[in-house]
């Protein structure tokens, strides 16, 4: 007889496609999920209904909602309403990039496995169709992770972290075709970086262009709800 | 005529003896410092009005205060109450220890420093008369680093970003001679881990002990208020 339990992992969900396909795939591994969620006062505040709909439509042992005032901060379109959401490509790092949005992101899941005795922390961030922000590149996830086991006690004493990025190499579509296979609902997914307060998509800004674009080229039909 | 703005630095203010001289070193070298304490539900908030005074007092463009309810995260006799907080030296990294702090407060000073236009971001941490924490070790402070360069903007395209620890080598009694030539006032400063609201502190805890053999060691009178 087996009675082990499940190993627990941390799982950073933001309420898009991206997060939810991470989630899916942890809980394809097995994992026992705690999703975390920021409320940093993103524009999109719908995003964090969506993450609560995927959270109870996966399936979570818990569901953590941290609030952060980035607006504070600023110094991004997501955080700053007289920042306006591009709707055109624009070149090189855009200006809905949030300054060090996942590092501060991962260091409150790190926080988090360590108390809750989690050695995994997964991560929706892609490098491939993406809006070219420096934190969702391989070499940024494997400097976290290098971080993650000096900065804490069980990275010192124990048996240390992963920060799993299962999406890391894939297009869009190779996304949506995994997650689609692993009963990920898309339509609960809101990426849309300007939503409505009921969760309704531009269809124009950089987030729902690759959303469109992976839908289409997937062959799987795209659940977005538009406005 | 040199007509040339001072450059900007972010300084992590806990309203604790190292931070208040991390301060006074990055005023010191020129810099035009912007404070940032983090209100994370630490059980001796009297630190907080500490971080208030010690700003006022040391002078500074800005200082902001960013609340993270880090309690509902726990695991820490600094965030949890039911967890006491030691009177006598323990083995190991002890209880007061919170998971991942440096790593969260340096992630929203790095963001904060990138929106700011700051490339240098200075910390008191002190890896020789300290608690053990892990965070607080050379290795980690150039982690982070590496990590700052990686995860952002600035990092990318622009000058980049050095973590400025001045006090990581130094000890208890090295620090209080630096700060007291810099005119830094102890007397504003709370390192109690458990003081009062009136910032009184216990003289039994870790933090306390720490200080008070440096101010003995120093030769310089403690101006600390205990209750």
């Amino acid at each position: 007889m087996n009675t082990s339990r499940p190993k627990k992992a941390v799982v950073l969900l933001s309420g898009g496609l991206d997060s939810a396909t991470a989630l899916a795939v942890a809980r394809d591994e097995g994992f026992d999920c705690h999703a975390l969620s920021i409320d940093y006062g993103q524009r999109h505040a719908a995003e964090l209904a969506a993450a609560r709909r995927v959270a109870a439509h996966l399936g979570v042992s818990e569901h953590l909602v941290v609030p952060i005032d980035l607006t504070a901060i600023g110094g991004s379109a997501l955080t700053d309403t007289a920042i306006d959401v591009p709707e055109a490509p624009t070149e090189g790092i855009p200006v809905t990039y949030v300054p060090a949005r996942n590092t501060l992101f991962l260091s409150l899941a790190l926080g988090w496995a360590e108390v809750l005795g989690a050695h995994d922390i997964f991560v929706g961030v892609n490098a491939v169709d993406y809006s070219g922000y420096p934190d969702c590149r391989p070499e940024y996830i494997e400097a976290f992770e290098r971080l993650a086991n000096l900065a804490t006690r069980e990275g010192v004493e124990g048996e240390g972290f992963r920060i799993r990025a299962p999406l890391i190499d894939l297009r869009k579509e190779e996304i949506i075709r995994l997650g689609t296979r692993l009963g990920v609902d898309y339509g609960l997914t809101v990426s849309c970086y300007q939503a409505d307060a009921e969760g309704r998509a531009c269809g124009r800004c950089d987030s729902c262009r690759l959303r469109a674009e992976g839908f289409r080229r997937a062959g799987v039909p795209d659940p977005t709800r538009y406005r």
